[in-house]
């Protein structure tokens, strides 16, 4: 048993060409030092699966939520699709050990980089399982790692930004409305850096830092909910 | 035989469900002025329509060009499915006509907002053509109305941007790479307007503005490729 039959257990499938899962996983990096490697890298089966995902999940939410508006759906969407729960499923299935990747690359572990490195990868193999299996098997796929966090999400309003969800927190729980200021700038003009503080009223919750404002403030906000408890 | 069924015709597809059809040409501004018409409008049908029109775009690329990198398929899929194109199968479909629109929209012909009312209808109709009739037959009409673009985008080089194709085209032609200066600048910081002349070597070739410095350049780059004679 090697390490991708124990992944195939993992993802609840059995690959046909196993070649194709072993692709999912192999970096650009990884054929720049090995140019003899007879797979290609996994950036086509990306922008494949990147497909196949967008197609499950929406049309998911479209057959499920019959009343809601294509605003709303489009946020949610967005929140089961993007590189944050690609890489919390890439965790999920452990496959970064499995990786294949350039020296250079292989040591890098935890940084930006490295997640959406995983994050590809996920979409890699949900294209592979689609392009193996067909479209049901990649449904159960996604179903089982991506859509069972709608509910979360839902529940926890993760598909808001920060300072909406501050804002709407704020307006439910007070009664105000979060104002930003900036605190103070620094920098030279093409890389200023702002420190911005979220109020309540007259009360600093809290204060961000960024590159930009909307940085700086989005950073105030997602502070000011941890302080407030109202990031449940 | 209403316009609609003129409309099945041209789209060569015989809904069983005609609500739906129509309400893939409701726009949001004609429930506005009649809250009491039975169907929604067409928003949600385009939420649908879009990842409908992706996957199938996606995979014909993916299947067709086996050997393409993603990065290259990433641009002609932009090119397939941008509302340029979109807006160019509304008008060969016939529905401007057709759709429901409030009184003001509706006097509003050729503007840019029209465009994208039109483009996103289109989207809307394989949204509603997906649902009645499954992916074999939005398959075929994406294949007949869009992807039967795809030789001339790919001869005439459409999905490259105007920089990107003036750069390539002047390396071929006279061995040289383009530059852009900056000629003058207007208007008060917020709403900023340039000026630029895009040059091949000391032959200021043309000039282009905008709002930003790659709108300006941009703008520079296409009409030089007319006044060389490189759009063809």
């Amino acid at each position: 048993m090697d390490k991708f039959t124990d992944l195939e257990k993992i993802l609840n499938v059995k690959f046909k060409k196993k070649s194709l899962l072993k692709q999912a996983l192999t970096h650009r990096s990884y054929l720049n030092e090995n140019p003899d490697f007879s797979l290609g890298h996994n950036e086509r089966l990306e922008f494949l699966g990147d497909a196949v995902l967008e197609i499950i999940v929406t049309e998911h939410l479209f057959d499920n939520f019959p009343d809601t508006p294509e605003g709303e759906l489009t946020n949610w969407r967005a929140s089961l699709v993007n590189s944050k729960m690609l890489y919390k499923v890439a965790r999920e299935i452990k496959i970064e050990d499995l990786m294949l990747l350039s020296k250079g690359e292989s040591k890098d572990r935890k940084s930006k980089a490295r997640q959406y490195i995983l994050a590809n990868a996920v979409e890699a193999i949900i294209g592979a399982i689609y392009l193996d299996q067909g479209i049901k098997v990649a449904s159960q796929f996604v179903q089982n790692f991506i859509i069972s966090n709608l509910k979360e999400i839902l529940d926890k309003k993760l598909y808001l930004d920060s300072k909406s969800k501050f804002q709407e927190r704020a307006q439910e729980k007070v009664g105000i409305t979060p104002r930003y200021r900036v605190l103070s700038e620094s920098g030279p003009d093409h890389e200023k850096s702002f420190e911005i503080g979220a109020f309540l009223g007259e009360e600093m919750v809290s204060t961000g830092k960024g590159l930009s404002k909307q940085e700086a403030e989005t950073e105030a906000a997602r502070i000011a909910l941890q302080k407030k408890g109202w990031d449940k």
